[in-house]
């Protein structure tokens, strides 16, 4: 015999949030119209293409279709309207939609859902607003990569320290560490590119799961709603969460390079650098220290890599392990893509504007990249090259030069050549053509070098880069 | 000469939702008010907890303190009653209120800011609300404990398979394995509480990093607003959200185990298994396929892990290598929280019920612990324990019986003593006494074994435990 | 005065592993040789290309470079023959080499490091260990394919239930099931090319951050070493850890298809499911339970998606909020790619094994997709396209007729025309052709539906894809 | 008939590394002495505490367990030796034990396995290695705490910018900056006490996961292995991996506040901020730069951040769904807690030896902690404490005091009474006794301000509480 007995009044214990006991849970936990609400104007195209191929096709009638067609376009102006009564009870989007098109227009609205099912319905709407969130954020990225041109094109010969281990290296160009943004970003183009490609196909016709028997035309449709084509397996269509993720990773990556960013220009800000000022759009300040400008914004956009990192997290884990074709896991799909693209178009956003109106102090920087005789490797680079010194031997006279510089407190540049040939009695004065910023930056030309010509060339490289896309005004 | 110019018009670029540029993204990505405005009865009972501390160490007069205690009441008042009108210039939940202070009782309202800054103010809002999280967390694990308890009582004596990779392994009870669970969240518990204990100190005082010159009294306010005690080190207070992660580090490890209990839900729930069959309430079904039911709940509890992992990720990745004290990349923290903590909730109510609800198939767990000659470890611990054989022998002898039974097409305990002895000649008919998966199970009496009467004492130990706790009635 | 003091002794306290003080910790947390010895291929590889070049552009003599290549090559064969001393005072790979090529060659060996630093080297090294990884990746993906391929052809007409919720949702094929997953390999590859083709810029050239002054061709380089040219930034180059990162993504997203799919092997292999059968080589046994096969392989499969997207989460997590140009931080990119590009090699490999042993238990398969009603929406279906019957009132009469059969105790298809008569007078017998499972596969004939047909069309669509990348033999 | 057929020579297509096909495959997938031979010290004890117990309790003979405590001591002094040959055919550290055993002792071996499972056994040993780890960081710890206490000590009365948004706001001490730190790694010491206490229950006697028939003694063998008590729950104890999974979620909050505290290090560390140098022990230098020096250690404890948070992520993901009792997946625990442990130990050691040593330039600290006016606030609150001044006129008052400041370019404290008196009448001398930034500090006498005297007051608490776990010497 089974056991049928259950506990009871369990649901007393919940008291607050769930004092209605089990139904109010499950609506709670069940429910999505608070969030996929946001998908409406995708689920209502959808639908319309689909009536129009189903018309088509024979599968419905004119008459039936036009009645569709009539009434979700009064939907559509109802929600933009605000007039439109969202049901929790309904779930989600699909169902309000599909409840208010019967009120509308009655039976006709039954004839809608013929060959296709909720499953191939959320994956459409889905799909369709992930492409428009890829589509936003090339659209950004190529902003904020001509954002970055400009200000590379004025600083193609501003001198500034290369730092590694945040320590001076050696002199390169601001416009040369613009253009590195400029190779980051263009790289989360080119790969948000790719997510798109790999992402327009359409899932209409997948039906539950299984494809259907009716006659449709996947063509058609996805050919509608701008798809390359349908997709190739109504099991996997359903199933596939592969374009959010993707998404999601381009995503992290590109916040990642937003962060590297948002770190220097805090740093940048700081009194003790004092490389850039923040415009006082980008900037807080304080009511009793007016000369207080706190970088707010670069701060925010810094810790924005926390949440996207973690919504690509919360996909991948939710994805994991979950047997084909759909669960209901893959409801909690959407916020994640919802936040990881809103977070990250601010971000962008932010930035852009930023790095658009932040002011160059190009004095400090001069200043901090003739510190810690970061010319010292050109010195080097110079008795190797010019007096065909050994390197190991070139090092140790280097050594030297910043050694008497050092006690004489004057910059490698400052010494005379007598304290240089002191050193090594066959330097001329041809070697202090490489020991000033201006000279050293100057002379590595190198292909991809921080020279100011290679940095334009770079900058017409991109220029037309962009111009090909036919995005870029 | 400092290089001032700036690249103009790029905010032209930036179209559609930050087409009026630098000042909407400054807003949009620094107004706090769109989720911090949850904190209100937070910040407003620690404001009234500041007043009449200060006022009680004569740093502002009584007459103030009533004007402030009075106005913050009517703005409770008035938020509760919908009629408080929120302003994102005002960004955040704190000058929200502080505002309308203002307005309501003219400069009384400022001296509410004397030795406090808004670094300890959002500190002990956002903390205050994590304690109550937490604090619901404690409560909801209890509950969820007890309905577990309550199950095991019932199901003390039925037998269910023990799994090994998801194969049958040995006979054990429902009630052993529904215990298995309550130590798991018995464990969420104890981590729950231990959070609780170590977040329980008051930042107020702290000011904006460094303490304050007024002569306030962090103990009264502590105390008042039911702390342990106040903080130790300023700096840290504003720096601090260890609460926070530690909520949501113990939050993964629940939901964790609340996902593994909900995919063995979806999996009993198959008709392959047909262990369990989930309630009306907790299930979902079909309109044409009336004996369908859907696990909906247990699989949208199995998601949750998803986003709760990546809340605590994108915590973790928000705070790494921030320098002391506040930075504005911490108001970053509290969607995290709030979401974590509304999953969690959710989740611990929703397996609350299905656990309550769920209804228990006896015959089918009997039938499939039987299957698989689960029972053949028994016979191999009979051998060495009753007859002395050595334990490879012991294997040996059974794998033999196995074989038998597995030819004559029979189970393991419909062997006759003849073919038993046939293996080996000293097996006695006391071996009948382990074959059966009741007998197998109520042998294993070992202490926290799967013997009724372990099982039992366990449910003694934890109804024990609850009920010391104060908590569980 | 500034202060010098420190506190002494503080190493006495560290104890046991860190018992020899600074000099021991620092060495272990610097030392890199440990792991990066694997890169010793690249490293001569690179360094071999460098020095040719060198040579070529007259930077170097060619007796130099003679030398250079017979000492690297005598080194390569050196470490081949398990002949090389790994010093971890010399801390990694880089100098290791260096530091031997010394010794074999003397003063000559300083010239091979004539414009270049370890910072361009280590990301050459690096970079060209990455783009092997993703070509294996790319080989065992074309294999996995052409695995489900060869199972999908067999199985085109095998009967399956199409699970939702793990619940028997419609008939689907085995060989359409099958496709699903070429389907997900297939965008995995389809990443994995991408990514490849984004990655395969040579860093040699970019020297410490800035590029050189030494006239190199850094295209000569490039080409030597099989990219398709040298990178476009120098700072860009040594800070870039995006060709690891864009890896490590499409690795997870990849792990979690794998993980989907072990999760179905595990659940298949149950003796309450019974669909499939592992070899002998992809599962353990017991040595007394001697029917039992446990999916160890598959269990270690699904598992590897934990520490993919942990890999994944690392690297992320390092490279948050780093300034430019090259950190000391960016070493810890390694270990993570080594360890998730071995994981997913081993998981890759596993899954082609076990997908192309295992056994196919169609018999169990085929009942199990006629349980539940699983052809109800192919009646609905039947009624709306050949009744011309409402949607709604296609979904009554077929609830109906599930109500019947459930009171019969009979399938579907086993209900006589006078028992659909008497629920619906024009249901003709013509209904039969969808009633049963074979049936029903067979009609969903839509693009990428599970019609035997249509699962054949997509096989020779793969073929012919994997043919055409000139990779599947 | 079920479908027997296979794809056959599929693994011709693998290649390399996996060119013998499913069987090197397996293996190298399966077998786990690779890594669990770190476990083979708990191995064996907990061996020999089985051993002891079983004779104990008249399940095996005095002497069997001789000749098994015998052998076993063999093993381990093989091992120890360097003498033991580890067997990946053998899978794991158990079974090569066993395997050793058996050669040397002959059938007694068997016995050891008495009332035992592999289950049990890899539970014990991996929970007594994952105790030692946690002792491990709670030692670490004590001694960064106290390394922290020292520095804190001398530097009690140091004056140096207390930053928000790394800009500069108001004075404070270095050794209250000092002692914030003492505060983050007070917690985690007190979590990983936590972690400690919790996870100190004896698995041993769980058996495969059901308990066992044999009369057995748990709690001696949880006694002679320094346990509190054995586990509750057979099934439960072989399913768990919270021990390991609060572990890591400790470590991954105590690495964030090593990241924050790294980072801090590298800003400091710089020429533009000054305010700290570290040793040559924990920093690396250049050839040709001999003052320049790299904060490597830093750099590398920040990064470590990323590998404890992946790891912690990994283990997360692998737990994730999984249906009790013992699943292969879960031997993918081990390497993450490896990882983990020796990440967070080796940064915990690293950030002791650079906090002891490193130099705290105090002329530069408090030449930064008086830019930018940072005694403004203190003005401030001296106009409202003072003269009994609204806060919102103070701060009025205030600002046009900065102002004059500004334009006369002198600090806060260097305006005359005269300056002061004209922005304000009732300004007196006394004035200046807040606006030095040593004044400043000196006034935050509130309770955990960052007074010199209240910076000592917790150095006490601190030392007391250390002292009081003696645990601190």
């Amino acid at each position: 015999m089974s056991d049928d007995s259950k506990t009871k009044g369990s649901n007393q214990m919940w008291g607050g949030r769930f004092a209605s006991g089990p139904a109010a849970i499950m609506e709670e936990i069940n429910a999505s119209i608070g969030y996929d609400r946001k998908l409406y104007r995708q689920d209502i195209e959808g639908s319309i293409a689909h009536a129009t191929m189903l018309a088509d096709c024979d599968i419905i009638s004119a008459g039936d279709r036009d009645k569709i067609i009539h009434g979700l376009n009064t939907i559509r102006s109802e929600i933009e309207a605000g007039d439109f009564n969202f049901s929790r009870k309904l779930e989600d989007i699909h169902m309000n939609v599909e409840a208010r098109l019967s009120e509308l227009i009655g039976p006709a609205a039954g004839r809608l859902h013929t060959a296709r099912s909720r499953n191939d319905q959320v994956a459409l709407d889905f799909r369709m607003w992930a492409r428009g969130e890829t589509e936003k954020a090339v659209g950004l990225l190529q902003s904020l990569i001509a954002a970055f041109l400009a200000r590379a094109e004025e600083h193609a010969k501003t001198v500034m320290p290369g730092f590694t281990h945040l320590q001076t290296a050696q002199p390169v160009t601001f416009g040369h560490h613009c253009m590195a943004y400029v190779e980051m970003f263009g790289r989360d183009l080119s790969r948000m590119e790719d997510c798109l490609a790999r992402m327009n196909e359409c899932p209409l016709g997948a039906a539950a799961l299984a494809g259907t028997g009716f006659p449709i035309d996947r063509s058609q449709t996805a050919s509608a709603l701008g798809f390359t084509g349908p997709t190739r397996n109504s099991i996997d269509t359903v199933s596939d969460r592969d374009f959010a993720l993707e998404y999601m990773a381009a995503a992290s990556i590109c916040a990642t390079h937003l962060s590297r960013l948002a770190e220097e220009i805090v740093i940048w800000s700081t009194p003790q650098f004092g490389f850039v000022t923040l415009s006082d759009a980008f900037s807080t300040g304080s009511s009793i220290m007016p000369q207080k400008k706190n970088p707010d914004a670069a701060e925010l956009v810094r810790a924005k890599t926390g949440r996207i990192n973690g919504d690509l997290i919360a996909l991948l884990t939710v994805m994991k392990g979950l047997p084909l074709a759909y669960s209901k896991d893959m409801q909690e799909d959407k916020e994640a893509v919802f936040d990881a693209s809103e977070s990250l178009e601010l971000a962008l956003a932010a930035m852009t504007g930023m790095v658009g109106d932040l002011t160059v102090n190009a004095k400090a920087m001069k200043k901090a990249a003739g510190s810690g005789y970061s010319t010292a490797t050109d010195l080097a680079d110079w008795l190797v090259r010019e007096l065909g010194i050994p390197f190991r031997e070139a090092h140790h006279v280097t050594g030297r030069a910043v050694a008497v510089a050092v006690e004489k407190g004057v910059a490698l540049e400052k010494l005379t050549l007598e304290d240089l040939q002191s050193i090594h009695p066959r330097i001329t004065d041809s070697v202090f053509g490489v020991l000033t910023v201006e000279k050293s930056a100057a002379s590595r030309k190198s292909f991809g070098g921080t020279a100011p010509q290679e940095v334009r060339r770079q900058i017409r490289f991109w220029k037309k880069r962009l111009g090909a896309s036919g995005n870029a005004k």
